[in-house]
């Protein structure tokens, strides 16, 4: 009997689970590789930032997803090696190196937080990629808290309360908009027995005069409109020259004090893209594919997502959104059966329902179609619906989406406690010292 | 007008929590010191270390269980020093020293897990004290399977799949049941895509010869009977003497290959006792307190819990456990109050409802008010009923307690992710190679 086709995909990513899925039920081996045990809804990771969920409430472990399909198997580790020519991919997990063979290799590793060459913004924002990101983001925001409730200085402590988010994309926004809510509806009411009260301030920088670059005009000025109303800053023409642990320089040579810089600017295509030995596109620095999603050069090799390089009918590429991953990775899976039945292979084709953006509680943009604009409570629906149904293609998905919409309906942000180390170490020592302290009186001290 | 009197909680435990609660609705400010943000309800931790609960499920954060009581604040930071002339308590808070003034102090910091001074069992073994022992543990067992998964050894496989718990009291009881139910309901079906099949073991040893050393003995016959059905095999007169990282050496010359060794064979008091420059009790190391829970020697610090050695009235030490911490605590409050309205002190009398010990689903042992023995799933429905009560007198617990439920009894383990490198190291690398390698296999190389 012959062996199955081995098949490999790295990434448990959307365009990687996309892929399993549609390989899942024909008469082939598929490895899974990834470096987390969980695949991470990432949609809603800001969610996990700003204390709502937990972070398991939007990662799934990936051998749970697969539990019932016996041909699809994963390994835990890190690619550090893949040879093309003996097809082969090099992991190592914990201690131990193994090799393992394919027939085919899907490469869905997905992007990273782009710092646009800042590397002060790198040493020191926080980015929101993975759900770890997310944990560091939340341990974060509660020990500036826990510290602003006992700082003396004034203007420390209002460093320590104030949360900016760069970037006027749709990460941006609904980052902004949780991290308003979270002061506002939980914190506030817990740090209010000092005086004077912690004033906290949420404040979006966006580098050019609009929010949302791609929407039309009506919905970049109902997103503003939005912001505003719930009480975040909107700053425009503010692009990023420095960043301190405790503050922000502006290019216009503007300060905002602050020890919370979330960066939602713009990502690029995971490192990893190097580990495949092929010519990258100079200008977005993803591997060019042919419309079959193989790698031009490497039929044996498919890249999908984020990390592949394709034209539109428009001469763009393909953006790097979860639909098109997933179609991408939908369509790595067919080709591969079609190539296995050698029956030709199909040309990527994306079906693009539109784009939307939500802005906090029952605040949100979108544009069906491109054509249908809706902003509001009405774009908030249509951004819970498709958020659902997207939740819902995954198993046993039932009894989270219920917790989370509980959560997100009864203001509830019960995961707020702060665990270990595992913070991002961006504190500098306070210094200051009251001067003639009072008994009864906090003193502070040098440490 | 006169400054309120200040008091200091130090530890947000269960004597802490009710001490505070105690003291919240009377004309004195409140300062609960703890360097968690968040209470810890410890007897589910054995459901976060195997995977049936999120850390926030059993973390309350304590400003908001205070979140009405505009006189009780929070610090979060670690003790550094406490001057009992001067009446004061310097906290370390990040990089930030405060010094502050009481006039009543609480000492509630609890307890540690207990090694015997065994060198080797607390550098290898998993504690279960805090919620971030539980999560260290959970991830350590996930990340065993996952590489057992992958072993070509034989040995190691099993020796990855091998979980010993330490000790026959209630906390390896339950600890024991639950790693065999998270086995057996959950990674069983999970892991089984390799060949052979993985093969969990999960072992309890006990030191004598007897399980639940305080019960009659027809109930520690029921419970090793219970978990004996449940599949655990119970090893008594085995006593640990030497803990490597793949093995368990125990003293008649057994050894147990596993790596992972959960130790639940005793608790004591926390090493912070030494800041209260007190001498200790030479048997129990606790701090020796009036019947009134003041410290002798230093009646403006009152210890409570854990911590506190007091006699009882068969001049046995009252026991370390949650209901007498939460009775001492209860009494410290009422007695700073008494001593500030000049009325006389009371003394502790502790009312004492029994004991019980629950193991994994639908089996456990009650022993209510040392008279009526249950066992089986009468004592499971009690022990179920009293942890409800206990959850509910804090705040906010019906949600945590429905999904806690729900979890239970749909035998959901949906807390299953492995989130950076949290784990304690304890890997050693594995070195074997599997010899003449067959394309389309997976090679196990040196790293």
């Amino acid at each position: 009997m012959a062996q199955k086709p081995q098949i490999i995909i790295i990434g448990a990513g959307f365009g990687g689970l996309l892929a399993a899925q549609t390989l899942a039920k024909a008469d082939v081996e598929v490895t899974i590789i990834d470096r987390n045990n969980f695949h991470t809804f990432t949609p809603l990771l800001y969610q996990v930032a700003t204390c709502a969920l937990d972070a398991s409430s939007v990662a799934y472990p990936v051998r749970s997803i697969f539990r019932d399909n016996h041909n699809v198997h994963f390994m835990l580790g890190d690619v550090t090696e893949i040879d093309h020519e003996g097809r082969s991919v090099t992991i190592k997990a914990g201690e131990t190196s193994y090799q393992k063979w394919y027939d085919y290799l899907i490469f869905a590793v997905g992007s990273v937080t782009n710092y646009f060459g800042s590397k002060s913004a790198e040493e020191v924002a926080f980015g929101l990629k993975s759900a770890a990101d997310a944990i560091r983001l939340r341990h974060h925001i509660l020990r500036c808290f826990e510290r602003a409730a006992w700082a003396s200085d004034e203007q420390e402590r209002d460093a320590l309360t104030t949360l900016v988010a760069v970037g006027g994309g749709p990460v941006g926004l609904e980052t902004a908009g949780a991290l308003h809510e979270l002061y506002n509806y939980v914190l506030k009411q817990e740090y209010d027995d000092r005086s004077p009260r912690l004033r906290a301030r949420v404040i979006l920088l966006e580098a050019t005069d609009k929010l949302l670059a791609a929407y039309p005009a009506s919905l970049q000025k109902s997103a503003a409109k939005q912001l505003e109303s719930l009480g975040v800053e909107v700053l425009f023409n503010s692009m990023v020259e420095k960043v301190e642990p405790d503050s922000i320089t502006l290019k216009d040579g503007r300060v905002i004090r602050t020890h919370t810089l979330v960066w939602s600017a713009g990502v690029k295509a995971s490192p990893l893209v190097e580990k495949l030995d092929v010519t990258l596109n100079p200008k977005s620095a993803r591997v060019p594919v042919e419309p079959t999603m193989q790698v031009i050069g490497r039929p044996h090799i498919y890249a999908i997502g984020d990390v592949a390089h394709l034209l539109d009918k428009k001469g763009q590429p393909y953006p790097m959104l979860i639909p098109a991953a997933m179609q991408q990775g939908e369509l790595a899976g067919k080709n591969i059966l079609r190539e296995l039945a050698n029956q030709p292979l199909m040309n990527f084709h994306y079906n693009d329902k539109g784009t939307m953006a939500t802005i906090g509680r029952r605040r949100a943009v979108a544009w069906l179609y491109y054509k249908i604009e809706l902003s509001g409570f009405l774009a908030w629906i249509v951004w819970l619906v498709f958020h659902l149904i997207l939740l819902l293609g995954f198993r046993n998905r039932v009894v989270t989406f219920a917790s989370w919409v509980w959560n997100y309906f009864t203001y509830d942000r019960s995961v707020r406690i702060i665990m270990d180390s595992e913070v991002t170490p961006r504190d500098n020592p306070a210094t200051h010292r009251v001067p003639d302290p009072a008994p009864q009186d906090v003193v502070v001290a040098k440490a």
